[in-house]
C-alpha cells in the first residue's frame, strides 16, 4: 500500500537502512531518497535496493525530499535540524534518536507553531551497528514513541504515526522529557552496567580461567555491552542528568542490599528477590 | 554407552531432573535412584521417566547407591555431605551447586583421605527452577567446572569427569576458591545487580509507560532476574565476601564513570565503552 510518493532517509545505518528496506519491501512509497556522508554506505544501500536515489548533499537532499527521516546519531540530527529550520521550515520529519528532549527543545527553539516535526524513538535495534545488520522486519510488533514537540502539527503527528504502523509497530506518544527519564532506567543506565560488568573482568588473574566461568546468564545480561562507542558516549551526555539520577539512587539501593549480605539476613534477601522476579515476570 | 550400573539422584529440579534424564537418555546407566523431600517431584520424574527407583529416605537412598548426585540447593547438599561423612565415607559423590568453596571444606573437614567426593558446577540452567523445565541436553556444549577437594581420590575425579563429558560437556577443573571469586564477577554479582535494575523500576511513576520504554536490550539484561530466591539468597551469602568484594570494586568504578558522563568527557567515553566491547566480543 503506497503511502508516499517519497521518503528521505539521512543516515543509513541499522535503523535508516532497515527503515529504507521495510519501505521498499511494503512499497510504502515510490521512492526512497538516501542520504549519507559515507561513499561506501551509499554503494551498499544502493545494492541491497534499500535507497532508488542517493543525494549528495544535505541542502539537495532536503530540497529534494517532502517527507525526512533523520536516522543518524543525535549530533548529526540535531544539526540537520537546524538546517531544516533555516531552509524548509515546513518540511515533515522525524528522528530515531534514543534520547528526545534536547532535539525535541531545539525543534520548538527554532521553527514556527505549526510545524511538522515529531520525534520517534523505535524500541528496537540490536547491538550491531551499519546497513549490513539492516532488517525490514526490524519494528514489527515493536513499540516506537513519538514525542511531539510544543506546536507540532497534529496533521504531522497523525502521518508519523500512521508511517510506524505501516512498518507493524506498535505507536505510543509521549513527552520528551518523561521518555528520557524511563528511558535512564530502561535502557541507558543498563548499558552503563552493562559495560562495567564487562570491564571488571579485565582485572581477573587469569583470562582463560574467567571464560570457562561464563555461563549463559552473563552472556545475555551483557549483551548490550558490545554497543557501539560513538553511539552510547552521545547517549549517556545527552541525557546526563537522568543517568547520574539513576545511578545516585542504584548505589543506595546496593549498599542496602550489600548491608543484608554482610548480614546473612536470608529472609530480607529472599523477599528482595521474590519482588524483583514478580515484577521481572510482568514485563 | 552404559558406564554404570545405577546412579541416584538426590534433589531432581532443573539440574537433577536434566542429569536423570540425559543419563536414560543415552542409557549411561541401568537404574536411576531417586531421592526428593516432595512426593509430587517424584511422581513427575517417575511419568517422564527421569528415574527408575523412587527412595524415601535418604539414608536408605545412599544405602542402596554407589554414585550420588547431590543435585538439591546448597543447604541440604551441604547436610546431605555430612550424612555420607558418617554411614559411607567411601561413597562417589559430587554436588552441582553455584559456590564450591562450602561443600568442598565441608568434606575436607569430615571425610577420610581418599575420598571419593568432587564438586562440580555446570555453567548450564536457566532462571527456571523445577523438574518440568529439565532438559537432557541442557549440557550439551556447556562447560562444566569441577573442584577437587584436598585429598579427593584421583580415580573419583577422573569417573565424575568422564561423567560429565558423557553428557556432552566439556569439563574444566578449578580451585574452589578460585572457581567462586571469578563467579562472584560472572554470575552471582551480575544477579544482585539484575535484581536491582528490576526494582528501580517500581519507583517511576506511570508503570504502562514504564513497560512501553522497554525494549529487547532490557530484556536480556534482566533475564536473569526472574531466578528463584532460594537458591540467590543462598548463594548470595554462601559467596559473600567474593560478592562484596566485586560491589566494592564495581561501586568505585561506576563513580568514575558518572564523573566522566557530568564532565561530558565524550573522549574518554568512547574509550572506555570501546575497550568493554572489545571484551565483550571476546567472550
Amino acid at each position: 500500500m503506497k503511502i508516499f510518493q517519497s521518503i528521505g532517509i539521512a543516515g543509513i545505518g541499522l535503523l535508516g537502512g532497515s527503515i529504507a528496506l521495510a519501505v521498499k519491501e511494503r512499497r510504502l512509497a515510490e521512492r526512497v531518497y538516501g542520504f549519507t556522508r559515507s561513499s561506501s554506505t551509499i554503494e551498499k544501500a544502493l545494492r541491497v535496493g534499500a535507497i532508488d536515489v542517493p543525494v549528495e548533499s544535505f541542502s539537495k537532499f532536503i530540497e529534494e525530499c517532502v517527507r525526512v527521516m533523520l536516522c543518524a546519531r543525535r549530533g548529526p540530527n540535531i544539526e540537520r535540524a537546524g538546517v531544516i529550520s533555516k531552509t524548509k521550515p515546513h518540511l515533515l520529519f522525524t528522528d530515531v534518536g534514543s534520547t528526545k528532549k534536547m532535539i525535541v527543545e531545539t525543534v520548538e527553539n527554532s521553527f514556527p507553531p505549526g510545524h511538522n516535526f515529531c520525534g520517534s524513538h523505535p524500541m528496537a535495534g540490536s547491538e550491531k551497528r551499519g546497513i549490513e545488520f539492516s532488517d525490514p522486519s526490524l519494528f514489527s510488533g515493536k513499540t516506537v514513541i513519538i514525542t511531539p514537540a510544543r506546536n507540532s502539527n497534529s496533521h504531522a503527528i497523525e502521518t508519523i504515526k500512521k508511517f510506524w504502523q505501516n512498518l507493524d509497530a506498535k505507536v505510543v506518544e509521549m513527552e520528551a522529557s518523561i521518555h528520557d527519564e524511563i528511558c535512564a532506567y530502561t535502557s541507558h543506565f543498563p548499558h552503563v552496567i552493562a559495560f562495567l560488568l564487562i570491564e571488571m573482568l579485565d582485572n581477573l588473574a587469569d583470562r582463560q580461567q574467567v571464560k570457562e566461568c561464563i555461563g549463559p546468564g552473563f552472556k545475555d545480561t551483557t549483551r548490550i555491552a558490545a554497543s557501539d562507542q560513538e553511539i552510547w558516549s552521545e547517549i549517556f551526555i545527552s541525557n546526563c542528568e537522568n543517568i547520574i539520577g539513576a545511578s545516585r539512587r542504584f548505589k543506595k539501593n546496593l549498599e542496602r542490599i550489600e548491608d543484608l549480605i554482610e548480614k546473612k539476613d536470608m529472609e530480607s534477601l529472599k523477599t528482595w528477590i521474590e519482588k524483583a522476579k514478580k515484577l521481572r515476570m510482568e514485563i
